[in-house]
């Protein structure tokens, strides 16, 4: 059993108030007593495409991570830091850090999917214009349990995780940044689906509602277990959502509805190429 | 565009009855002018495993698949016969069999996944006791497009949805038997996210409730379309669902939320071994 937080900020354009509004709310976690503490996708920079270059972070030289890497340390805390803009070379991307409670990265995360939609001229999205892809597919240790990691389009990816699964993932954490169309339509539904696929808990973390940008994120952060049962969940409106990870009931429920044992893996299998 | 009918009878302890049943059900549809009509889950016999070897058929010599057949080339009218228990040799399986508007078998489908589950003393089943696993996934082809098919519990693999969508399905139909726990946990969200992850639409064919039954079936047969919304759903009762495939809206959806080009196969994949 360990606990989890997940950060719902509201996100401003101006990173250093963005990054000590998520160092007051690692220290709030760890005052409530959390192990682990999660935030959603572009945390620190607002979800708006013409941002995203400037405020994009290199890994060896950021004063972003270098801040975050010294809060996990000083709070005893696992951070996954949501996603930044990651610059590396002259490609950019999408990515989730992990720092462990000695403020080492002990795992990052580039988006696979990324987000090229159109949905009846009420979204219009092409994240491929500024970010490139990418090609891994994250599962890092901790001292409670694996960890599986993947950003927001990524969820509707069924293969991805059932491939963290099969890692040995007890936990998968989506940093999102759904929006106000495809979030009622289907953020909820996936979170769970994945959740009773997999037999895992799954915690889906969005930054808090912001209805003055164009892109208008959804929020509804929340936390599923193995069953598909809602945990936690928030609103719109920023906050932090606490929930206990039960690794005992993992084991319960994969027992009574034993879908894991069950899969035909003589017949099919779905793997990493 | 084309018109299926869910049937969800009332299941007796007397074959012909239930086949009358199937029958009068059949040409009901066809009067409203369905094109294919499908049926749940054993709906030829109680499900009760203390029935499954009396009531099984034989392919070759069976009155209930002629009978069928007859009702198809009669009616002019595609049937899914949801389940019946298949003996072949000395093996029983459990089996939906296709038939044409000219009341040939062009496809059958054994059950992949056997329901063998112990959930808090509330469900306990082991069908692989009577049954031997099938070793197909189904997909078959009709003068509309391209349909697959699975039963019951192998709807909890999502590999076998992704090989049907890859096999060119538009429509899955999952004729079931889900009960009156795991039915208000997962059916509904589970028949979405399919729908949903492989942008195709879902049936799922339950039969009616019948509550002097130990095994107590779910009902509940209904459409879900490629957003993941309801087209339509029937209660525990008996009845019939219709309603419209509408291959021209799969393509709206597929061009405007592209998750099936988005998949990244040169990362991971699904496949049949």
């Amino acid at each position: 059993m360990f606990k989890i937080a997940l950060c719902q900020i509201k996100v401003e354009d101006d990173k250093y108030k963005n990054l000590n509004k998520a160092i007051s709310y690692i220290k709030e976690a760890k005052e409530n007593k959390a192990d682990l503490v999660c935030f959603g996708e572009m945390f620190i920079c607002p979800y708006r495409k013409s941002l995203f270059k400037s405020y994009a972070q290199e890994e060896k030289n950021s004063y972003i991570l270098n801040e975050l890497s010294i809060a996990a340390k000083e709070n005893n805390i696992y951070i996954v830091a949501g996603s930044i803009p990651e610059k590396e070379n002259d490609k950019y991307y999408n990515t989730s850090y992990v720092f462990d409670k000695q403020g080492n990265i002990i795992a990052k995360h580039r988006k696979v999917h990324l987000y090229d939609v159109e949905i009846d001229g009420k979204i219009t999205n092409k994240e491929s214009d500024i970010f490139s892809y990418g090609n891994n597919i994250t599962v890092f240790d901790t001292q409670y349990c694996k960890i599986g990691l993947s950003i927001c389009y990524d969820i509707r990816f069924p293969e991805i995780f059932r491939i963290m699964e099969q890692k040995g993932a007890k936990l998968i954490i989506i940093p999102a940044a759904f929006n106000t169309i495809t979030g009622p339509m289907h953020w909820d539904i996936l979170l769970k689906s994945r959740a009773i696929d997999n037999q895992v808990y799954i915690a889906g973390v969005s930054c808090a509602r912001d209805c003055k940008e164009s892109y208008v994120v959804y929020g509804h952060s929340k936390v599923i277990d193995p069953l598909g049962n809602t945990v936690g969940s928030l609103d719109e409106k920023e906050g932090i959502l606490y929930s206990d990870i039960n690794l005992d009931y993992i084991s319960k429920v994969r027992k009574q509805l034993p879908i894991l044992n069950h899969k035909r893996s003589d017949l099919y299998e779905t793997k990493i190429k």
